[in-house]
């Protein structure tokens, strides 16, 4: 993979103008308004793939933003390795926190700063560069299928039903993802498990219209007030999920198990220090990793009621609203946990207020053994690369597909990501190292020769 | 009052058409961008003032908005009434609501329908209006002053200043002022107690930027729910406050007051019906006019923190607001509640997240007594005009200035407020039935003629 190494060495610099085209289109799934940009940037992608060798490639229509598929079949008797990755991005709110513009993407501090430079438009793109790389200096070694979709931010709802009308198409050993991070930079990892996701809106009604706070406040159930408390009645003093059944299909992890995670570096006045907080909290009884890496979680995403503008409004407002997602643990079902919710609030709301749960999306969690060919690959391929043996983590996020590649195509997925935690994916100035780019496409080319030997 | 009453009647037209050219100067007074909107406003209101008999009008500097003041001395051994009102109105959000624009009146079904409408643009304009007939027809039998402010919906911050200066200028035998409502318009009211008002806002901070709710959830506390657990806190199952201290120096209304309060008409079904509501909600042991009327309360009135938009970001927000306001009873003081529940939030506050409370605005409570010559000549006033005695009642609203009055200039108001409940104040479709506008100018021309009697 010497030649294939050195290409990517020498067109660095037209590989990052490349994605920065790409990013400049500001693919946000979850606002109707970028309908179009989701189409511009699937055709940009198929263009990009086109460009490098596959066979073929084709932008295919799905009930929402449409999934680029393209492949490049050396020898049918070889393995097959599908690439996954997704082109849509979160939204950019709160818009004045950033330093720059997040769809004019700029390099400062040897970093990309741009919405999409981490996730996943940077970490989609290695692929394709490393692809190039490889069947330019003829050193591709197995088969390779793309499929990049564009609705993994809001939860993939097309996808699947994709997957399963072209299960065919799709036949793959392995599925290669980068869409999750390392440790650090000198600490190389690869994510093991992924945490499942349920996130509902909750809309609380009180009286039909905004009232007068004075003339009415005290007398009628102030909505606001009532959503705080229901909030606050989904955990207890020690950060445990109060509502009912929530913790039925948790699997409790060995203390075998958490005494081997417990060795993953974890630096607490650092990660404190990072992110600016005097002190964690979370789940009496468990470590930060565990809180988030075996364990499920509760936030309020979102919330929303009454005057919110300068000065004072002395208004009691008629609606209150929130947005609120569990991070779920393999086993627990998000379909049942959104279910869950919605009962629960639902049915203890009291009958001075009207209260609506919306499930808004979801996807169940994963878990990914050791000893698979693609793993024993992905280790060998980013030893390689950074001189150090991967670490496997569990992940606290949440990639919904992944699980239904698995129930649909029957395959597993090797989760190769190079983001790092400061590269603030989904909020304000998203990055993503230069390092983490060019050292990420080698880790890729990597993989390919190694997984190819272990296929043997 | 002959004459005036029928001036009154003559000139319906134009008093309306006059309003609306007031109403059309959208002068909020929590919004800074509105600043030149109140000058104005003001010297709007000092021409309107000017061409009906004044001696004389100006505009007067405060540190604030300013002061419009205006006095027709007709004989300096008679009574004077001092008029107060204010030229400022509450914001419009949520715009999209209203179903006509705000700033620009409209008559449909008997009704104006415009912000300041009633509060208190047209209430304030029916003095104007009062005073012009009585000019006009050689009726007037008292000496006038009005006092009209442009910074009321904001706790009007610069008018104490403003009254201890100006002393001397504003001495009255009543203040009389028309910003609170009648019970409906079959059943006069005069408001005898206002509420107090303590309004804060509170910031909840945790990480320094908004975090990956997958990747921190369940291991850094989150804002938007500690800020929710604060809030439900504030409350018990009984909707007692449980700020300490809080209930301190609230004097419990005798059995006696509250069985003849009990009297007051009251439709529980109708007020339910009114906003839709299945039932009320308030503190244990009181009906719904004794929680308004003799009872602290506490709402929120805006929250707001992270993700707000369309679809589902999943994001730990990094900073949780929430505007909350405690309206008073007579002998809470205001300033002491708003340091009360400054210190209990920042002092209990987890060492995981910074709370900073920052009080807004607020005022004392009032009551004012049945006795006096104003309220004689004021139940005497409605009763011609309405053909039924006026119920005397304490509001749950605040007029912070009113008890400023008292302390600053030693003079009683009397509150002959005109309107309706559901005129919407404070909320998008605030409108004044033209009833009531043209009602209350007949009613308070009654009133001169029977303070006069009352004062000889």
């Amino acid at each position: 993979m010497d030649k294939s190494k050195k290409f990517l060495e020498d067109n660095k610099d037209r590989f990052l103008e490349e994605l920065f085209e790409l990013i400049r289109i500001p693919s946000i799934s979850s606002i109707a308004d970028h309908k179009p940009d989701m189409v511009r940037m699937a055709e940009a992608l198929k263009a990009s793939l086109l460009a490098v060798g596959v066979d073929k490639a084709g932008v295919f229509e799905t009930e929402g933003n449409p999934v680029v598929y393209a492949e490049k079949i050396i020898d049918p008797s070889k393995p097959t390795v599908l690439v996954y990755g997704h082109y849509d991005v979160m939204p950019v709110d709160p818009i004045d926190l950033w330093d720059s513009k997040p769809f004019e993407p700029e390099v400062r501090d040897g970093k990309i700063w741009a919405r999409g430079a981490d996730d996943d438009k940077g970490q989609s793109f290695m692929h394709v560069k490393a692809f190039e790389a490889m069947v330019a200096n003829n050193e591709l070694p197995v088969n390779v299928k793309f499929m990049l979709e564009g609705e993994e931010e809001i939860g993939s709802p097309s996808l699947g039903k994709w997957c399963a009308d072209n299960k065919d198409m799709l036949t793959a050993d392995t599925i290669l993802v980068s869409d999750t991070g390392l440790i650090a930079q000198d600490i190389p990892s690869i994510t093991t498990g992924l945490r499942g996701l349920s996130y509902v809106e909750v809309k609380v009604t009180g009286p039909n219209r905004d009232l007068h706070s004075g003339l009415f406040g005290g007398a009628v159930a102030n909505p606001a007030n009532e959503l705080a408390k229901m909030i606050a009645g989904l955990t207890n003093e020690d950060n445990y999920i109060t509502i009912p059944g929530f913790y039925d299909d948790v699997i409790e992890v060995s203390a075998e198990e958490r005494a081997l995670m417990a060795k993953a570096p974890f630096n607490l006045e650092e990660y404190q220090k990072a992110i600016d907080i005097k002190s964690v909290s979370g789940e009496k009884g468990y470590s930060s990793n565990e809180r988030t890496g075996i364990r499920p979680s509760l936030d309020v995403n979102g919330i929303w009621s009454g005057y919110t503008g300068e000065g004072a409004k002395t208004v009691l407002p008629s609606i209150a609203q929130a947005k609120i997602s569990m991070r779920l643990v393999p086993n627990q079902d998000n379909l049942k946990i959104s279910k869950l919710i919605k009962d629960h609030l639902e049915s203890n709301a009291p009958d001075y207020i009207k209260v609506e749960v919306t499930p808004l999306h979801g996807g169940q969690g994963y878990v990914s053994p050791i000893d698979l060919p693609a793993y024993v690959a992905a280790d060998k391929a980013y030893t390689e690369a950074f001189g150090k043996r991967p670490v496997p983590v569990r992940s606290g996020g949440s990639i919904p597909i992944i699980s239904t590649f698995e129930t649909v195509l029957g395959t597993k997925s090797i989760l190769m990501g190079f983001g790092l935690e400061s590269d603030a994916i989904h909020s304000p100035n998203e990055n993503y190292p230069l390092f983490n780019f060019y050292k990420g496409m080698e880790t890729i080319v990597n993989f390919y020769k190694y997984f190819a030997e272990e296929m043997k």
